[in-house]
C-alpha cells in the first residue's frame, strides 16, 4: 500500500525528519525519548522522493534494535548496547524511506501496561498529566501524540500497544503474530511478541505495516501472509460483536462504552452480542499463569543482581517465572488450546469483536500505590489477543465525559488484517474501499451447507471462491430443516411472514463458470434464485421449493442453519 | 474410503469378530492382550452388513478407552478403571461397522520404543523371539502380525505405532496430528499425542483412518482436514528425498536400507538427498529435553508411590519430568520454532522423505542391559515427526539378511496424508489410483516465480489451482535468470544442451479459463509453450523467447529458480 502523496504530507507535516529529530531532543517534560539520532544526521540523510514512505519520521519503541543506537529495553545497564543493525521491521520502514529519529521510553522489559515502571522516568497521558500514558509502548505513545512524529513503532504482547494507543487518543495496529518479523527484538514473551504501529490514523498505519509485513526466514515465529483470506473471514467486515450482559468497566469508561456502542449501531449492518468468558479466562493466563516463565527465559539473565538500574516491580513479576515448573507450563497450553477451541464458534458468526481496551484509566498516583493489581486490570480485554492468534487494532472513540481519551478495539481471526482494517478506517472515518466483484466473477448467497466450514463448503472454495460479507435477509423468509437424503440441509423460503431479523446468508464471490458448475450439483427441492437481504439488494442464493417445507422442520427461530445444526447435536 | 467386499473380506479372513476373539482368548505364548471382551458377547454383536468397514474385528491399545473394559496404559493398578464410553477413535470405527475384541499390551504409559516396559509381560518379535516386538503399541503390532485381527489401533507420539510395525512387517500409518480425535485417550504427551493403525495393508489402515478422522469439538488439540492440499503439498508425489551423507544404521539395517533405496530408485520418478541434521535435532528434544515435563503433567500423578505395578524404567524417566523448569519449556519450544523453520525449506523441493524406522533392531537381552540408551537409540528417526507437525507411514521393506523384518517410513508435512497414503500404497503393490484431471481443467508446468510460496503463486491459487506433482524436465532446457522489471523471474529456454538432470517445474491443474486468465497476465519474453518433461510427456508451460536470455544470467547449475533465488540472497 503506497500512501497518497498528500497523505504523507498530512501525516508528517510539519515534521520532516529533521524538524521532528529537533523537537524530540527539546521534547520536555514528559520522557518520551530514551536516546535520539544527532539531528544533523537526520537533516543529511537522503530520501528517495518515490519511495511509499518517503521522509516519514518515525520513533522505535526501545526493545527494537536501530543501527546505531543502544537497545535498553529501559534497562540504563544496557545503554552500551550500540545495535550494529537494525531490526527487520526498523530495515523495512527505512527501504520504504521512512526515518527513524530515535528510541523511545517504555515499561521496562515490555513488562506493564502502564508506562510508569522506567528508570527513565514514568510517562504521563497527554492529555492529564495526573493519569497514567499506559503502557508498555508509553513513549512511542507520548511521541506521536504530542505530535513529535506521525509513526512510532511499539510492541504489544499482552496489550503494550492498544493501551496507551487507547490513553493517548491513538491508532494502535497489533497485525496477526508473525507478520511482521521480530528479529531484532529484545523479546517479552518470544512466542507471543508482536511489533505494532502507533500512529494518528489508520492509513499511515496501515502504509507502515504493509511496508513491514515480510516472512523472514531467519526468525522462527515467522509466519507468511496466507494467499487466501482464511475460511470464515469475510473480505468486508459488516457482523460486530459486542459482549453480551455486564463487563467491568468504571463508571466513566461505561458511559463513553455505552457511546463507542451507539456509534457500532449506527456504523456497521448487524451487531450481535456474543459470551467473552472463555476469552477473559484466556487473558489471565498471561500474567497469572505459567507464561511468566516465558518472560524468565528471555530476559531473566538482566535480572540478577539486583540495583537501581531494575524497576522493582517488574522485578518482581518476573523472577515469579523462575519458580514456575515445565509442567504446568504444559497443563496451561493444554487449558489454552481449550480455551481456543471454546472461542472458534464466535469467529463463524460474526466478523469482529468490538471490545473496551481497558476498563478504568488510573492515575500516575493509583498505579504506585498499587502497582501489580491496578495493571493486573488494565489487560482484562487485551492479554487474550495473542494468547489465541487474533489480530487486533485499537481505535479512538469519543473521549470520556472528564476529557480523558478513549478507545476502544476491534479484535478478528489472524490473518484477517485487511478487512479488520478496513473497518478501523471506517470507524475512523477514513477511506476503506470495498472491492469490486471482479469482472467474470457472480455474488451468492448461502444460508445452509455451503456456509463457511460446513459440509459442502469445499464446493466453493475449491473453485476460488471467497466470502465477501455476512448478512441477514430481508423479514419474509423462513429456514426448513429438509427431510431429504444425504448432508444435512435446510431450505430458505420467502414466506412472507418471516422473523424480522431476518435469517443469517453469508454472501460468497464465485467465478461465473464455478456458478454454473454448481447449478448441476443441486439437487431438487433446492435451486438458485434471488434472495433480498436486510438492505433490500437482491442477491443470487438458494431457495427451497416450497412444496418440500410440508414434511420439513421450521427452524428459522434458531435464527442460522449454523445455530440449528448446534441445537441438533 | 470404503473398502471393496472383497478388500474386508481378504482383511478379516478367517477372523469374524468371534474367530478374532476365540483366537485372542488362546494366544501364547506372546502377552499380547490385556483384556478382551467375552467371545460370546463378541459373536452376539449385530454387524450392519452395508457399514463400510462391516465386520471387520480390532484390538485397541490400553491406553484407549472401550466401553466396559478396563483402560490400564499397562499400569495393573488402573485394571478395575472400566470405561464408560469408548474414545472417538474406536466409536467412530464401532459405527463404521468394527468390532473391537479387546485391549492390547504396551509400554507403560506409551513411554517407550521397546515392548518390554510392562508388567503384562514383555513382548516380542514375531519372528524371532529374542528380539523386541517394538513398542510402545506393542501387542497391537503381535496381535495383527500373528494373524489374529486384522487392524489395531495404535498411539504414535514419538514412534509407538511406526517402530513396532517396521518390527513386525506391518503397515503403520501415523495421520496427521488432530486429524483423529484424541479424546478418551490417557495421555503420553496431549499436544503431540496420535491415534494411529497397525495394519497388513494400506488399504485397511487407510480405510479405518477415513472412519476416524473428525473434527471433534470437544477435543482441544483436534484439527479440520484442510479442504485443499496445503501449499506445497502436491497431490501425487514423485520426488522422494532420502538423507545425504552417511547415516545411524547398524550393518544389518544399512545392508536393508541400501535394498530399499535401491526399490525407490525404481519406484519413483527422482530420488534426491537432503540434509536431515534439523530433523534429527529436533527428535532429541522428545526425551532428552523438557518435554518430559508434558508427560508428567499429564500422568505423573500415576507414579507416585513406587510400587511393583510400575516398570521402573518408565518411571524413572518421568520422574526426570518433575523437576524441569518453565522457563526450560519455552526456551524448548523457541528452538523447536527454529528448528521447524530449518526443515521448512525441504518440502518445498520434495514431496517426501525416505527414512529408516529405527536405526537397529535390538534383542530383548540387550534392552535389559541399556534399558534408556537403547530406546533412545530406536527413536532416531520417529521422535521428531510430531514435534514437526509431520505425517509418517511405515511401510514394510524386504527383510534384512538375518530374516527380521525390516521397515521404512515415507515422512511428509501435515494435511498430506493422501498424497502419501499413495506413495505407501505404490511401494506395497497396492492400488493407488491418480485421480484424473477433471473436464474443464488443464495441466501447467511452472518452473519460475508461479511455483509454490513464491511470489506469483497466488496467481495459480486464487483461481482454484492445485500441485499436481513436481518433476523435472527434459535435458534440453536452460534457465535464465531474467533482465525484467518488478518480480525477478526465470526463463526456460529449449537450447538442446541443458544438463542430464533438467531443471525442476511443478505441474499445475487450472480451471481452463483461469489457465486464459494467465495468459493475459505474461509479459514479454515470456509466454506459454510446450514443455517436454523427463518422462517425455509434453505440458503446456511457462517458455522465455531466445533473444531475452542475450542479456540474461544462466542459472541453470542451481537446478532449479528456487535455488537460484536462494544462492541470491
Amino acid at each position: 500500500m503506497k500512501l497518497a502523496a498528500g497523505e504523507v504530507l498530512e501525516a508528517s507535516r510539519p515534521d520532516s525528519p529533521a524538524v521532528a529529530a529537533s523537537r524530540a531532543a527539546h521534547a520536555a517534560p514528559r520522557p518520551a525519548w530514551i536516546s535520539l539520532r544527532p539531528t544533523d544526521e537526520v537533516a543529511a540523510g537522503a530520501v528517495d522522493p518515490d519511495a511509499p514512505l518517503a521522509g516519514l519520521p518515525f520513533g522505535v519503541k526501545d526493545n527494537l534494535d536501530v543501527a546505531g543506537l543502544p537497545t535498553t529495553s529501559a534497562n540504563p545497564l544496557l545503554a552500551d548496547a550500540v545495535a550494529a543493525t537494525s531490526a527487520g521491521a526498523v530495515a523495512r520502514l527505512e527501504a520504504a524511506g521512512a526515518v527513524a529519529i530515535g528510541k523511545t521510553n517504555m515499561d521496562q522489559f515490555a513488562t506493564g501496561l502502564v508506562g510508569t515502571r522506567s528508570p527513565y522516568g514514568a510517562c504521563a497521558c497527554v492529555a492529564d498529566p495526573a493519569y497514567v500514558s499506559g503502557g508498555s509502548s508509553s513513549g512511542s505513545a507520548v511521541a506521536v501524540a504530542t505530535g513529535v512524529v506521525p509513526l512510532a513503532l511499539a510492541t504489544d504482547t499482552a496489550g503494550s500497544g492498544r493501551v496507551p494507543a487507547a490513553f493517548n487518543g491513538l491508532v494502535g495496529i497489533k497485525p496477526t503474530r508473525g507478520l511482521v518479523s521480530t528479529g531484532g527484538l529484545l523479546p517479552a514473551c518470544r512466542s507471543l511478541d508482536c511489533v505494532t504501529t502507533l500512529t494518528r490514523t489508520v492509513a499511515v498505519g496501515r502504509a507502515a505495516l504493509a511496508a513491514m509485513i515480510w516472512a523472514d526466514p531467519d526468525d522462527p515465529w515467522s509466519r507468511p501472509r496466507t494467499p487466501r483470506p482464511p475460511a470464515g473471514v469475510a473480505t468486508t467486515m459488516r457482523v460486530v460483536a459486542i459482549p453480551a450482559g455486564p463487563i467491568d468497566l468504571d463508571p466513566p469508561s461505561a458511559a463513553a462504552w455505552a457511546v463507542a456502542v451507539a456509534r457500532l449501531r449506527r456504523l456497521v449492518a448487524h451487531v450481535v452480542e456474543v459470551d467473552i468468558t472463555a476469552f477473559l479466562a484466556a487473558a489471565k493466563l498471561l500474567y497469572e499463569g505459567p507464561f511468566l516463565a516465558e518472560r524468565w527465559a528471555g530476559f531473566g539473565h538482566h535480572l540478577e543482581p539486583d540495583g537501581p538500574h531494575l524497576d522493582p516491580t517488574v522485578r518482581q513479576i518476573v523472577l515469579r517465572g523462575q519458580a514456575i515448573d515445565g509442567a504446568s507450563v504444559f497443563a496451561a497450553q493444554d487449558r489454552l488450546a481449550g480455551l481456543r477451541r471454546a472461542t472458534e464458534g464466535t469467529w463463524t458468526e460474526v466478523d469482529a469483536l468490538m471490545l473496551p481496551v481497558t476498563p478504568n484509566h488510573p492515575t500516575v498516583a493509583e498505579v504506585a500505590a498499587d502497582p501489580i493489581g491496578v495493571n493486573r486490570r488494565l489487560g482484562t480485554y487485551t492479554n487474550f489477543v495473542n494468547l489465541l492468534d487474533l489480530c487486533a487494532v485499537a481505535v479512538p472513540a469519543d473521549p470520556r465525559a472528564d476529557g480523558l481519551p478513549y478507545g476502544v478495539q476491534f479484535v478478528a481471526p489472524a490473518f484477517a488484517d485487511d478487512p479488520l482494517l478496513d473497518l478501523a478506517a471506517t470507524w475512523c472515518g477514513e477511506d476503506a474501499a470495498t472491492p469490486a466483484v471482479p469482472a467474470g466473477s457472480a455474488l451468492l448467497a448461502v444460508a445452509g451447507a455451503h456456509m463457511s466450514g460446513l459440509a459442502l463448503n469445499p464446493q466453493l472454495t475449491s473453485v476460488g471462491g471467497v466470502l465477501r460479507y455476512r448478512a441477514r435477509t430481508a423479514p419474509a423468509y423462513r429456514l426448513f430443516r429438509l427431510n431429504v437424503p444425504g448432508v444435512a440441509r435446510p431450505g430458505l423460503v420467502r414466506t412472507g411472514d418471516g422473523p424480522a431479523d431476518g435469517v443469517a446468508v453469508e454472501v460468497w464471490q464465485l467465478p461465473q463458470q464455478g456458478l454454473g458448475a454448481l447449478l448441476g450439483l443441486i439437487p431438487a427441492p433446492l435451486g438458485l434464485g434471488r434472495v433480498e437481504l436486510d438492505d433490500g439488494t437482491l442477491i443470487t442464493g438458494f431457495l427451497a421449493e416450497e412444496y418440500a417445507t410440508r414434511d420439513a422442520t421450521d427452524v428459522t427461530h434458531h435464527g442460522s442453519w449454523r445455530a440449528a445444526l448446534t441445537a441438533a447435536r
